[in-house]
């Protein structure tokens, strides 16, 4: 490849850190001289052990993760775990109720699974469209619900929580934490279980992580695979059947990688930093670029926007996304569920990448709005 | 490293061809002169959708799998597709009776994951321990069950079904080819549904393949989680949510270095080159090598076996083990259920890396017998 360097926008899978594909590129065939690639390790050698109990380590040091809690290595990403969670916390499945919180896509895809499972409370009023979180007074909780469940960062929707709702006495938290996951310091202990795909913000597809408070283990339904019980996989340390090896290696890297770039602090400046860069320029671009998203709940991992108002004008958000595949920025497109454009500006983003696409942006503007 | 190549006798995760993991490590950082790692790229790129298209078209091409077939690629591995088999032929769950015929350690673990969900017949007389198949006319077969099951090589164990069993009339036939497949030609046509990890002759862990016939699809039960829904993965080929990219692009690697190396019939042919090798050596060894297994069920990709008869010589056992690796020959040593040792020669092992483990068992052999 000659050229600028590709700037990679994937709301997931997406940018893997440069120092990290490295090192995997290094060892790929030689993994830690042991003559073998990481690929090809048993899952039961002490090679891969020390590789998937470094990387529980570490995670729970970034994470500050309480001792009660465990971290589980799973397969089948979040749509895996969103079957999972009713599974595992609603023994008599149809008999209980679940909390869900609906703030956009992936919280509704869901709500929609756990409806398989036990009744689905949707504690917000129906929407048309998902632009903003209602306020809590608005939220009908269920105080007998087995969970309250919410999504952290919309992917999708762009919409985020910065703040973790409280649930009712007695009722444990669920979040799926996918894409914001590892973008802030989270107090752990205020959930029962956080789940996130490692694709977004720490490694690649095919794992997803679940962290779940003890008590709550044991109390899966009947008919709970053993791939999807919490209990099982933390009774055998996420080794009951073969894991994800590769991914949780690289899952590992990346890790290490969040400690040697300052832990989640940094990670939340980060975040902060290369959001308002982007969030700066809609909003001073005279309704040029069109954010649909309430201020105070925009993500600052996933920026949907539209160029040319709310219905976005489909020409010239043609032209953006021709324009700056020419200059190497990957993904700008909205997912196609939404339309329009969308940043997403994981951990593996730097300022400097995300400086580049506001520069274009800038440009962009200047080249295109009416005279 | 330094010294002799490293020889990887893994049962899975296994050995994977050089020449595999040397494009992939080549192209590890910069993949198809895109600028980005086929780790970080969206599983809906046009790039992604041509990595498993055409992963699909050459198992098929390979395998020859009829038109009225569809290949599934997915997450939760073998012990995830325990559950699904179950969850997507039997509707009415607990009303439903399935066959298994438990030969080894994988076949009963399976029988017990489906009785979760449906009436499980096992169709063998019970065993103490599995070291042949009874002959057909034992077998106890429901002429009314939703399928008959059974594993085609029971790793552990190294017991190989050489035929394929017929099942009663209108009874689909459904096989766990996880640790045989690829290694021999298979008669697609007469099964309902195979599935087979990806992490011993195809690639690496974390991703399944299913090979399901159409009419067989959308049976499934009510609580059958979306991401083991055969349906649901057939209507959405593959991506109804991120797959594991990492793997289906190793398998696809694989897939092309199986065709160039003459197919399903040369891999047929190196298995039995391979396999005699051993088992030569075992059964001319006036008992110092012994193989628990009926000579006409014995397994050509793992062979499980002893030093000093039935129960086996643990001191010898373990010298055999600490020399062997000092010779760079890695995981010989048996599942830890079952004990003693056991070679693993899957398609990516060489006849080459065969010929120096018999070399070694021959050496071991006369320095090791009782004079």
């Amino acid at each position: 490849m000659n050229g600028p360097k590709v700037l990679n926008f994937s709301a997931g899978p997406s940018k893997v850190p440069e120092e990290v594909l490295q090192i995997a590129q290094k060892e790929l065939i030689n993994y830690n001289e042991q003559g073998v690639s990481v690929m090809e390790l048993s899952h039961r050698s002490k090679t891969f052990e020390k590789i998937i109990e470094t990387a529980e380590k570490d995670l729970r040091e970034i994470l500050s993760i309480p001792d009660n809690y465990k971290v589980l290595f799973m397969q089948g990403g979040g749509t895996g775990i969103f079957a999972a969670v009713p599974l595992n916390f609603c023994p008599r499945l149809k008999e209980c109720t679940a909390d869900y919180v609906v703030t956009g896509s992936w919280s509704a895809k869901s709500a929609k699974e756990a409806e398989k499972y036990c009744k689905v409370n949707r504690v917000l009023p129906k929407a048309d469209k998902y632009t903003t979180i209602p306020e809590k007074s608005e939220w009908k909780l269920d105080p007998n619900a087995s969970y309250l469940y919410y999504c952290a960062n919309e992917t999708i929707n762009g919409i985020e929580f910065h703040e973790v709702p409280e649930p009712l006495p007695n009722v444990p938290l669920v979040c799926d934490m996918s894409s914001n996951f590892l973008t802030r310091p989270v107090d752990v202990s205020k959930f029962g279980c956080i789940f996130a795909g490692a694709q977004k913000n720490v490694g690649i597809a095919g794992l997803v992580i679940a962290i779940v408070r003890e008590d709550l283990l044991g109390k899966e339904a009947d008919v709970c695979p053993s791939i999807l019980s919490f209990k099982t996989m933390s009774d055998n340390k996420s080794l009951y059947n073969t894991p994800n090896c590769f991914a949780v290696y690289i899952t590992g890297l990346c890790l290490k990688w969040i400690k040697a770039n300052g832990g989640l602090k940094a990670m939340e400046e980060r975040c902060i930093t290369k959001s308002s860069l982007i969030y700066e320029i809609i909003d001073n671009s005279n309704g040029f670029f069109y954010s649909p998203i309430d201020k105070k709940h925009r993500s600052r991992v996933n920026l949907p926007f539209r160029i040319g108002g709310e219905k976005g004008d489909e020409n010239l958000e043609k032209k953006f996304i021709e324009e700056s595949t020419k200059q190497r920025m990957l993904q700008l497109k909205g997912h196609r569920s939404v339309g329009g454009l969308r940043a997403s500006l994981f951990n593996a983003i730097s300022v400097n990448e995300t400086e580049i696409l506001a520069q274009f942006m800038r440009k962009f503007q200047e080249s295109n709005q009416s005279k």
